[in-house]
């Protein structure tokens, strides 16, 4: 591709003679990796015009910058940059003078410093990648999810493939949620009831904005998915962490003051522990006794493989109290970005005018896509095929820990795709992963899931979502053995 | 598609015999539109494992709901929601008891109300489109993106699909805007220095919360873009609305205490004014003497097809002062949502954290797709061939316009895909609009770009990048008519 000329600007405060100023902008744009060798330059002519200089000035700058070996010349076709040129590895624009502008005063709100932990770029070259929450290309139906998205990309799908439509999403989406995704959890809704958002956490991001303000009391399960925590932080609520137990959420523990209360009760994130009905209901009581919402975070009921998933909170819901999120990226994939919320319309109304005024609309190719992959029984498939590799990988994991003597603090009676494990006391989990990933092991620490400033450090996380069942048994032997010269090590 | 088991559940409170409750549960799924006429029930054997009755009781259920004409048996293939089925045409659950929550006071922000005006969803029909900035079917080169998300959508891109990446995005995008689109602006930009958002809008939504607090003043040209008035509202800060003039924004005008100043200096939004060199360099010189920021939206700059766009203000700024947002929603299609903003490292670092939160990251599949469209060249051939398109409806639109009468309050020297209209004083623009429905003719009322509460009622804006260039002339005249017979309605 040439080169366009509309990318080349002169400064009109530059000094020099025309022709040393075309010179060296282009010197400067090889020089900082903005042209390639090879790339073409615009005819002399072109450039001339859109600088408004003579086709003489550009020729003669042309002609210099070949004598410099910049270019060359292929005679009638025209000027390249040369193979000789001094072309950086990537393109690095000469840096500016320092800001004037004092950053510290300028920024009025930070959001850097969260307890999200940051994910290595290249986990996928981990020969032992126990690592959480990504899709896995052996288990997912390309083949279908290409099929789909060519068919939302016709001519018959030209509007919601392009269209503005911010208040409202697809209604095919919407449809198929209402009829065959919902009742699942034993959850009917109308379509004005359900709210499709950019994935669960930003579901749960438009609920907090919604629901609390710096008067307003949140409570969250402690540990818990780290970026919840950090979102609560940035909406500026009072918050409380509440210690989980095997059961989940306490809900005696549940101060009286709470305004809305964050739960994972079908698959508790970290933990995986999976909330009793008895607990459930004593959890909704306490809620309408102390009248506070309830946010459930419903992230993976899709990956029960061992029993039947319990119904969700919000089926128990009499009151309108508990507003429910689903996510598609456990069951299909985090790069999606698309989740769903269901609660009543006061409050639909509200999230739907806060992500149009943020966002607009999660863009429509995705929502179409994931209808057809959805509407077409792709989807209840691929959760088959899905469920059935994480049976045979779970069953690895048990008995390679078992073998080990390793110790599982919690494993989800109904599946899932991770285990919550606990090393000896006094292990630090952050040391264990460094020394593991020398050994192309990939495990999370836990201490980012618990509350701060002390928090436990033996735990960690191991998902078995992308990692190939015949590697379970070597991997937890090298965690095992890890551990053993950590012990070693520390004795 | 058979109709999934675990779609069923039985309430564990419900009254009756437990035949009486299956016979229920479907019955409601089907007069609930649920259940399709003709979709296939769970074999007797499947439904009773599921629900954890005995197989006589489903058989007996079913046998019951047949000889209600719910179902019909097709022998050994099992049994269908019949045709006789009492289904509504669309899935109306049975509606719940009214909510016990007080939902006045669950609210803890308000985000409704705003002022961005809801188009009509069925605005494609409309025989004269006079809409703004949605895509044109007969100039969107719809193939080649067809292709370019196709490749996206190929093994060797599996990871840039699938994964979950909050704290980049994707480098092939990143490296193509900072070397072919900031270039074209003036504009040079390291890849630190660069944030990929869901939008131009989700731009300006980010940079308002992270320069922004309810101590801080914001200054926004009135009239301006809806969605921008309104996200300003919501972040709580102090907001002065400045008229603008022929030349955009006045500097002069701008209050001391300034902190953030929101502009779009090259294609002010609505009135189309392009703000000359030398008040660009006033505008940076005021915001110096004062330390304010400002953010310039520049999300038309590929509309230039009548002169040379000028310079972004981000190319001028040497203090690292202005924060540019560009946008892929003019110049491909708005339901892509894809925009990028441009600005000093520890600006972007905290942005970046905010869209984390909030949103993680734009789906890599649209990230990747439009890289491939823009380094394939496919982007630069649209461009021109929508430059092409726009000249001759602009030409059109001039000349009908011309022709009866009317009076254009801003043309766009530049180009661009509108005309600001001014209609005889005394017009409510509304009212005009809704005359003009009635004759399949679509135009944008002025009021809700300006801020309230006295708005002029007299402007309206005229798209022209979905309206074919034979329907322009026939479009206007419509226009004048009705204008015409308001003013005879009044006299």
């Amino acid at each position: 591709m040439p080169i366009a000329v509309d990318t080349f600007f002169l400064n009109p405060d530059a000094p020099g003679t025309l022709q040393a100023q075309v010179q060296q902008m282009i010197a400067e744009g090889i020089l900082s990796g903005r042209f390639h060798i090879g790339e073409k330059l615009p005819s002399s002519r072109k450039l001339a015009s859109h600088l408004g200089v003579s086709r003489i000035t550009v020729t003669l700058a042309y002609t210099e910058l070949v004598a410099n070996d910049y270019l060359t010349s292929r005679g009638r076709s025209g000027y390249y940059v040369s193979e000789n040129a001094p072309v950086p590895p990537v393109y690095s624009p000469r840096p500016r003078a320092a800001d004037t502008v004092d950053w510290t005063r300028a920024i009025a709100q930070r959001f850097t410093g969260g307890d999200t932990p940051h994910k290595p770029v290249g986990w996928r070259d981990f020969r032992y990648p126990f690592i959480y929450g990504q899709a896995d290309p052996t288990l997912f139906d390309h083949t279908n999810w290409r099929h789909c998205a060519l068919r939302a990309l016709g001519q018959k799908d030209f509007a919601a493939l392009t269209d503005d439509y911010f208040d409202r999403d697809d209604p095919l989406l919407v449809e198929y949620i209402a009829r065959h995704t919902l009742p699942r959890r034993g959850i009917s809704a109308r379509p004005e009831e359900i709210l499709i958002t950019l994935g669960a956490q930003n579901a749960l991001w438009i609920a907090a904005r919604v629901l609390l303000n710096h008067r307003r009391r949140a409570v969250i399960e402690d540990p818990c998915y780290p970026a919840q925590r950090d979102l609560l932080t940035h909406a500026g609520c009072q918050l409380t962490p509440v210690r989980v137990d095997a059961d989940g959420l306490p809900p005696d523990a549940i101060p009286a003051d709470t305004d809305v209360i964050f739960t994972s009760p079908s698959h508790q994130c970290p933990t995986t522990a999976t909330m009793p009905l008895e607990r459930r209901r004593a959890l909704l009581a306490h809620a309408r006794d102390i009248d506070a919402l309830v946010v459930e975070d419903d992230y993976e009921f899709e990956m029960a493989f061992l029993a039947a998933p319990s119904p969700a909170l919000k089926s128990l819901d009499e009151d309108g109290r508990v507003i429910y999120v689903g996510s598609f990226s456990k069951s299909l994939f985090p790069g999606l970005r698309l989740g769903y919320m269901v609660g009543s319309e006061p409050f639909i109304r509200e999230a739907r005018a806060l992500r149009a005024t943020m966002l607009r609309h999660p863009p429509g190719h995705m929502q179409r896509t994931t209808a057809y992959f959805l509407s077409l029984g792709h989807y209840d498939s691929q959760i088959r095929r899905m469920g059935a590799a994480l049976h045979d990988r779970r069953a690895a994991m048990e008995a390679a820990i078992s073998a080990h003597g390793l110790s599982i603090a919690g494993r989800g009676v109904y599946g899932g795709s991770s285990l919550w494990m606990r090393a000896p006391e006094g292990t630090d989990s952050a040391q264990l992963a460094a020394r593991l990933q020398a050994q192309s092991v990939f495990i999370e620490p836990g201490a980012p899931f618990f509350a701060g400033p002390e928090r436990a450090k033996r735990y960690y996380r191991l998902g078995y979502s992308s990692i190939p069942v015949a590697r379970i048994g070597d991997g937890i032997a090298r965690i095992a053995e890890a551990l053993g010269q950590m012990q070693a090590d520390d004795g």
